[in-house]
């Protein structure tokens, strides 16, 4: 009997808590993506082109094999397993085990697809706790909640809305298993999981009712911050209620008032909760579709996009401070790790007011190191930074009134005449985007070939999105916008955030990425319809130094003036002096 | 009982043979798209933003009413026809009869689909014909070959093809009722229908037979270049049967030979002889999908590729020759109307050896004329050309060795800020696509903002696609590739030809539209994949003397120069020398 698990959750976030981390309990591997399937006598990690080395080297020993996916002969989870690789009885089925609380409904679809229907899928929920001694338990930090004044929408509004799409689908209850859509619905956040300020729960939505699943075992009787939002949204009409008991709701054994057809997005609801909810007294009336909350929580409010350009001008700030003390400390031959300045960041980030931790780990990486997109900075013995070449740090921040997220590429001294072309077209298809205008209706990878054209027309190219949505307060990866080389035919809206951050990767030599956030806002209606474009966000100077000159257009130089001068502008005045000096002379006039 | 009859012909093609003409015989409009309904109390025409002005002014005085499409408040034909229009008696279902002859099975599936399946289809195949006296007949025209080394492949390799596109699909026949892909596939061309040189006619192929269902009633005995061609084909073993009897093939009524499954593409096949299908004895063995023809066929061969290339040569001599003359003639004075400078354009094409007639109606537009971006040239009456502001002329011809497409916008004197704005940002967008480099992978849709963004930056945009695949000694527009606002996913590939050509237009004031034909072509292979890039293949120089030059960045300056040189050096020794001098001035450098 084979089986796999996922690194997934039953909420299908992208960070798993401790708990979840079944792959890395497993295999080791700590990769942010990968699939294990262990059969009678073999056992094998599913992962992609971003974590090859990384793979190679946290499986070496463990007699786990390495499968490789997002290549040209990739052979994927369902395909392998049904090509006879099973030693299965005659006349017997293959049968598959697999964690349904951690595996969604299309890549079991996809695996009973690949079998030709011809395959016993057994679902053992929490499958490896009875051998994982001293599993983490479902977390259960603090919950605090926002204030209207803070979300821009109280959750009553929210609920009503919600209430609104209930009817127009026919039905009287939702269930949400998304916990970035829960935290917005509920204007609450916790810090359940790394990076993401969410509270791992789930929530139903009635015509009448909202039914909030959420009390842990560990609930801690004197955390008073969380009592208070538990009482709070109990003023507000929602029942707080164990986290466990979502199961008997689904199964029809609690009271949640009269509810006869039930709404779910079998994308996000995992496959134990969706069997179950399907044999449960409610099974002949489940209406699937997608949730309407991503798209909705795209579109910011105008104190969320209040929110979002303070958290900028605040994030600005450490990042100009950080970028200052970095080549102060350089050029005074100081020895600084990837690793050493990384914290440095992070600290000026942490004494930022409303600040609650990163939006992501930190990637701080050096010449050759920055060639990996992901590269994951060790906490020791990180490379040291030379002053020569680039440096390149993606960071950003959760604060309680917004989210960041930045990529700086610096030199840190002489740089190669390819580094100078490379940072140069770079930085022309991430001020290309910026600059774009564009007819409401269009989607993001209807935009995305401006971020790429300048590399292209050298041929060179990065392997990664261009963008993606920015959540406020919350996930910094969000749906359901993004700007890449897809068909995804979602129309960019005015108040949606999406990243601008095109690259480059040379293996062994460097990585360059410059990344803003961008607002999407209306710029008016003509005779040519309406139009729209992008105020960029993120407050930092790009540095001039190393730019080819005579490779950016007029408009791509004026752009690129104006933003230096603006980010002066904006942050010097509360930059202490030697800082605002130090940076006045980084945005003088290419 | 009401009934529709669209514009549309049993082959699905683009130009209905006057046989099928049937809106224009009801109603008297004339556009190239527009359905006509009819029910017990009223006549409506739908027809889209492009045929407006037309349709109200050739609707007037009939009593039909123009519904509009392509509008935000359209009511599609399937949704009005069901909203309650129809005078049905108690307990009886609604009747819409069609001609599903001339009916997609699409829009078949649309119309019982907006009636809940509550409705009754009642297929009248010509359903005219009794009423319309002297109805042309299917059209025969005489029927040429092309030898292989005028298409490249012989028909014999195109049918192995086939035939292993059957196998892989598990099928041992296959039914074809486009025209296009017929004659690529039989390397046969005919003049049955206007602007595009095919056969009216269906073919079967089997494992080891092809049926070619094409010989009407007139045939002509005298015709020998037909009888020649009919020759060829059965000595290559393509059995050359009666047009009519692909419907008593299609009921199992004649010998093909062993046909156990049959492929069909249901949206090109119509609905009539596709329910004839699936009623007859191999109704339980049909297998639906693509064709797989389009594809190949838009892949051209070097021979195809040669020949474009001699056509564009050919038909940039006719294009100079004739601009030449229109400057020539507009600045001696003369009164030249938009008809006669398009029967002019038309007369030096004319005398091409290899010319077949043009690729479509040719699009003579002065001043504000042009605005509207398919104006159909008034043979009398048309306006007179004065010596200022724009005149636009899109034209193409087919030649034995291809097919061109090509529109020029030129200045006849002074042109306005506007106009010259207009005029330099569609090129910049032109020449931005023209210009791109691109992974193998990349779709149309990816790239279609490069000609756009110009605009867009400015705010202006058009409101047609930007570009459309074009056929070797075929029809102007073909597929599956295209460059435009979509989402479709076929990928652009070495050996494709897609015209570029964005344009602008004002009402009341001018239009403008620059196109080339661009050949996709390799541009190698580095560390960062495969790249495809762009030959432009149509020569003729592009007016220089209205250009905005401070708009130009350097690239499209170089481009621009290059591009006019070119167009020089290629063309200058076969033309007049005193047409070459005229030329050269045109061609300087910006």
């Amino acid at each position: 009997m084979p089986w796999l698990s996922p690194e997934a959750t039953p909420h299908g976030s992208e960070y798993p808590a401790p708990r979840w981390k079944q792959v890395e309990w497993l295999s080791g591997f700590t990769g942010e993506a990968g699939d294990l399937v262990i059969t009678m006598d073999h056992a094998g990690l599913w992962t992609d082109t971003r974590y090859f080395i990384q793979a190679i080297n946290e499986l070496q020993g463990s007699g786990i094999e390495l499968h490789k996916t997002r290549v040209p002969e990739e052979v994927p989870i369902p395909q392998w397993l049904s090509s006879g690789v099973l030693d299965v009885e005659e006349d017997a089925l293959p049968t598959v085990a697999i964690d349904g609380l951690c595996q969604g409904n299309a890549a079991v679809d996809a695996m009973v697809d690949a079998f030709g229907g011809e395959v016993n899928i057994v679902d053992v929920p929490d499958m490896l706790s009875p051998l994982w001694t001293g599993r983490p338990p479902v977390p259960s930090s603090p919950v605090m909640t926002l204030g209207d004044d803070q979300a821009g929408e109280s959750r009553e509004q929210k609920l009503r809305w919600m209430r609104k799409f209930l009817i127009r689908k026919g039905c009287d209850a939702i269930l949400i298993p998304s916990l970035d859509e829960i935290a917005w619905i509920l204007n609450v956040r916790g810090s359940d999981v790394e990076y993401n300020p969410v509270v791992v729960s789930y929530l139903l939505v009635t015509m009448d009712g909202a039914f909030w699943y959420v009390k842990k075992d560990g609930f801690p009787s004197g955390d008073q911050e969380t009592s208070d939002s538990y009482y709070e949204l109990s003023a507000d009409g929602v029942r707080v209620l164990r986290y466990d008991e979502v199961s008997l709701m689904l199964a029809g054994l609690t009271e949640v008032g009269e509810v006869e057809s039930v709404y779910v997005d079998p994308s996000t609801l995992n496959y134990n909760m969706f069997r179950t909810l399907l044999s449960g007294p409610l099974g002949n009336s489940v209406v699937t579709g997608p949730s309407p909350v991503p798209l909705r929580k795209a579109v910011k409010n105008a104190v969320e996009i209040d929110g979002m350009r303070e958290a900028h001008l605040e994030d600005g700030i450490a990042m100009e401070t950080f970028l200052y003390g970095l080549e102060t400390r350089i050029s005074a031959g100081e020895a600084v790790s990837e690793a050493d300045a990384a914290a440095s960041l992070d600290a000026l980030r942490s004494r930022i007011p409303g600040y609650r931790g990163n939006s992501f780990k930190t990637i701080s990486a050096y010449g050759p190191n920055a060639a990996l997109p992901h590269y994951s900075t060790p906490e020791s013995g990180s490379a040291v930074l030379r002053p020569e070449g680039l440096y390149l740090v993606d960071s950003g921040g959760q604060y309680i009134f917004g989210t960041t997220d930045i990529t700086r590429t610096v030199p840190l001294g002489p740089c190669s005449p390819l580094e100078r072309e490379d940072y140069t077209l770079v930085l022309k298809g991430h001020i290309d985007l910026a600059m774009a205008v564009f007819p409401k209706g269009t989607a993001g990878c209807q935009l995305d070939v401006l971020a790429r054209n300048p590399l292209w027309r050298a041929k060179r190219n990065f392997g990664h999105g261009t963008g993606h949505g920015v959540g406020f307060f919350l996930c910094v990866h969000e749906g359901p916008q993004d700007i890449r080389q897809n068909f995804n035919s979602t129309p960019l809206l005015p108040g949606m955030i999406t990243s601008d951050e095109p690259g480059i990767y040379r293996e062994g030599l460097h990585g360059i990425r410059h990344e803003n956030l961008l607002l999407c806002r209306d710029e008016g209606r003509n005779d040519f319809g309406q139009w729209l474009g992008f105020e960029t966000l993120t407050l930092c100077h790009y540095d001039t130094s190393i730019i080819v000159a005579e490779l950016l257009t007029d408009a791509e130089r004026d752009w690129l003036n104006a933003y230096n001068a603006s980010v002066y502008e904006r942050l010097s005045p509360r930059l202490p002096s030697h800082i605002a000096l130090w940076l006045k002379a980084k945005c003088r006039p290419v």
